[in-house]
């Protein structure tokens, strides 16, 4: 039986969202697994009071110190050893559990996930990755999205590989296509790093590691041609939040328009109703929740990354995520491809 | 009076489009300024056959040659020195004209530009901006958007200099406000470059140049604190054409999910109408063409540069925009501030 960690203490809603997220998951799979939550005693106990836990397969551990969102990531993974984050990831790298969740702050996550679990053979650097929308089936995902900054071109290729991977072992998808986001089509274009990138992921190609579909452009992410977009931290970070940001702008647009048209009398409430509605469900193609988090992706060990405002629904597919990852054995596939390199 | 070169030969639609715009412009300001159209005899002189140019205050110019979107930018200033492009630009630098606007290879615009009218004193790089939607009043640009790659922090701080200049002289914005995009808020988080640019930006705010607000991230955007938001012409170049497809991409979902409630009969067309034309009314935010184009900031000269796309109206407004930087005298603000530094 898998065990997996879950940080009591990581998110905007914890520790109350995560325990509730994690009874989920345990209730909803059928103690499929066996899950450690791992916090600070008087915040978490209490709210356990409340479950029943002799039908749920977890455990709960003790860790007397806290990081949070305003700790500095590389301090905070020195000085405070006895916080959920870095003894979670400790029961990891010791084998005593098999995966670590946390929606805490993802800076030191990553910090404490490099430093505790180290990397897997051959990656230069582990990176995150996020999930888009698209119009046709599928999904989109977009690395590196704020892990790494100043990339070098063999830095991309290897989050073009290690995406490659997931995607084909981890989500099922065949194959996988990379398209390198750059300022223009043709090969040439952009940055001295774009165009090196350009070349070495022509030669990924050649070598089989990855599709190579070339450049594509910000109006190419949407349309869903490429599974996976590759750029450095400082423009996938930005499209993921301006994207994050969407809804709301448009919702608040929305909400104005739809005022003036009821207050004029030109519709009425229940079409108003009906609308909205269908507003509401525009948006869930924009639902990061239903993947809950993504894998730290190169280091060795699963560690996965949740957002801030995690719900108790996205802790709960986290927790799902981190038990795909061990099944469908994505680290073993990237350090074999990525070891041979 | 004022003299503005129209290039007939750029933009997807032109000749046609590019005509319309522009005996639109001189009807509507009842002949303000004369407009000197530049392109081939054989494509535009059969367009102009169907106005009354007595009328006009119009002269069209023959050029042989065009570039098109195909050429390759610093190639085709060269070999096609008798395009259209070319051939306006030398009549805005021997002082025949006051201003040229294109809507064709923005590329080779740029590169035209800089090569006949030279940069204005104390500029490194001449820059483009562009127009972002914003929820509260006012607006916001985004600097750079694609016309340079591989920025030098005092390239990013050049382009907040001209961009407050700009807007202070030329969109009437009593304070303009620099954010700096970035993948935290923090000082200190980023690239080298950007940590380097935070460090200038507060030195150029501390002379005056600049109101610094710090870093913003990409979910800043739409929110609009920061007027001016600097980054790098890769961020912001995909930034732009991510935003430009977003109500395309947003369309899709809402016309499959109005017919799913009109087919269902949950609404009427009546209705469906009404909801179809506040959609669409959301995006008028959105709507680039307003302003038409945008000046290439840093030249000696006016050149606006407008979207391949550009409707009549867009080359109307950036005729109007042609006109509204030369009497607000941006150039010369420019000069006065970065010639000093």
């Amino acid at each position: 039986m898998l065990t997996i960690v879950v940080d009591a203490m990581g998110g905007d809603h914890a520790p109350a969202c995560v325990i509730e997220g994690t009874v989920q998951a345990l209730q909803e799979s059928g103690n499929r697994f066996e899950i450690i939550l791992v916090g600070q005693s008087d915040k978490v106990e209490p709210l356990l009071a409340g479950y029943d836990l002799t039908a749920l397969n977890m455990r709960f551990l003790h860790a007397p110190e806290v990081i949070t969102m305003e700790d500095i990531p590389a301090t905070a993974v020195k000085t405070k050893q006895n916080s959920s984050l870095v003894k979670g990831l400790q029961l990891c790298k010791t084998k005593q559990a098999d995966a670590f969740v946390s929606a805490g702050n993802t800076g030191a996550q990553m910090a404490a996930s490099l430093f505790v679990l180290g990397r897997l053979p051959g990656v230069l650097r582990p990176t995150i990755y996020a999930y888009f929308p698209r119009l046709t089936e599928g999904l989109t995902n977009i690395v590196d999205v704020g892990a790494n900054v100043d990339c070098k071109p063999e830095n991309l290729v290897q989050f073009a590989e290690m995406l490659t991977i997931y995607q084909r072992y981890g989500a099922g998808i065949e194959r996988p296509l990379t398209g390198l986001l750059n300022i223009g089509g043709e090969e040439g274009k952009g940055s001295e790093v774009l165009k090196q990138t350009y070349r070495l992921l022509k030669e990924a190609a050649s070598k089989g590691t990855i599709t190579f579909l070339g450049n594509i452009e910000g109006h190419d992410i949407l349309k869903g041609e490429a599974t996976i977009v590759v750029c450095d931290g400082v423009v996938g970070n930005t499209i993921l939040k301006f994207g994050e940001s969407i809804p709301e702008f448009l919702g608040t647009l929305f909400k104005h328009s739809l005022e003036v048209l009821l207050l004029s009398g030109q519709i009425n409430k229940e079409s108003a109703a009906l609308i909205t509605g269908m507003f509401k469900s525009m948006f869930e193609p924009f639902d990061v929740e239903q993947f809950g988090g993504v894998p730290f992706l190169g280091v060795d060990g699963i560690s996965i990354v949740g957002h801030g405002r995690s719900s108790s629904r996205a802790i709960k597919n986290m927790i799902y995520m981190a038990e795909h990852m061990i099944e469908k054995r994505v680290n073993e596939h990237i350090a074999e491809v990525l070891s041979e390199q």
